[in-house]
């Protein structure tokens, strides 16, 4: 682990959202298994039903973009798809439920979250930028409890250098005063290096294939938990 | 008509974007008759399929917000529910296609629209503001041929008057100095003087239900056409 500048070495300490600061991958994994179950009755034994749905879902991104809504028109289309049409519509109607249910799930906050984030909104002003669903984004965010530590909320469609230097604009933030804190290598490190930005890394468990990186040649600061983001920023911390 | 007051009296003027600067209305009502053809076979006669599609909407819209993915997802429990799971799911796959076709449809301008926008924009910081799903609109504003002209492109979850409160503090701008353009007093209008702010109302010869206002007491300034609105502003026109 690379030792931390200090916190005074930025003006904005920006968090990404999703599986960084609320459980989010889960929920889908859970959808995932629950299409098997429904849809595993209409295919031939021996058809890879999680194949099948993330070849829709690649298929889709360009024209639905993230997020739940998204995720559960792949859903119904994949059922119908790979059972050519056998799959009862009301079967169809249950995997809508699914993605309704995701949109009204209750936001679990990963462990230290609060803590940390009153800890360090203490000391530098703390941004959210997340991507997906403006409307499911901004429920959670809205029913986090956290919403108020965060001077700015941005919602973005695809986390790239050319939306991270706009917001950083927007901000009024050089990127060498700019840390980006997210459980993607992806979205939340690369593209951010890539603008003379900072950023760690701290990985969840669980990582979507679309956000997968197969390769890159950064140099990734990386924490095992964002309890010792506090540590690391050079401030005390009463619980790390 | 009320007389504008002249261009020099805003710091900006905002579009709003769907049936004020490019057709959308038509699409859904279009989406509505092809449910209504596709859905059709599977009920009995004298069933009202547009108010069973409404209703569905309607309730759906605090769950899954504005927008095209919120519409395709409705269409579909709409479908499954009327006919009570009796469509086959082909038909439901069918649905899903009406509803990319409308994620992938061209932006049609309406007319004068690219004239008014040179013309405005020579003479004031222009801005557009909309409401909906990210990606589609998103994907509107960058093949629309008209993104250049704007300053800023805002797309919100809700317009109301805490959006554009925030978006004017953002912007930098008080309210007595913008002026708002589009053609939903709901969206567009009244919650702007609500904060003091001016707006111009376009109507579009189609409006979604639940964009109508029943009653309201404000002085609303009208338009027919925004080929009006250079001169409502003082500006010489060309064309009008």
């Amino acid at each position: 682990v690379t030792t931390g500048r200090r916190i005074d070495g930025y003006d904005i300490v920006a968090f990404d959202a999703d599986d960084t600061l609320w459980r989010c991958e889960d929920s889908f994994r859970y959808a995932e298994s629950r299409f098997a179950e429904l849809v595993g009755p209409y295919v031939p034994k021996g058809v890879d039903l999680d194949a099948a749905l993330r070849a829709v879902e690649k298929a889709d991104v360009s024209v639905s973009g993230y997020g739940v809504k998204a995720f559960t028109l792949s859903m119904a289309r994949a059922a119908i798809d790979v059972t050519d049409g056998a799959i009862p519509s009301a079967v169809v109607g249950d995997l809508l439920d699914v993605g309704r249910s995701m949109l009204l799930e209750t936001v679990h906050l990963l462990p230290h979250v609060s803590e940390v984030l009153v800890e360090i909104a203490a000391n530098i002003r703390i941004v959210l930028i997340t991507k997906g669903d403006l409307v499911h984004q901004t429920r959670k965010v809205t029913t986090s409890g956290i919403e108020h530590h965060f001077s700015d909320i941005e919602i973005l469609l695809e986390k790239d250098p050319a939306a991270y230097d706009k917001i950083m604009k927007r901000l009024g933030v050089e990127p060498e005063r700019f840390l980006m804190i997210g459980n993607s290598v992806r979205s939340d490190v690369l593209p951010v290096m890539a603008l003379g930005g900072h950023a760690v890394h701290i990985p969840y468990h669980l990582t979507w294939e679309l956000e997968r990186v197969d390769h890159h040649d950064e140099d990734v600061v990386e924490l095992a938990s964002i309890a010792d983001l506090p540590a690391w920023l050079g401030i005390r911390s009463a619980f790390s």
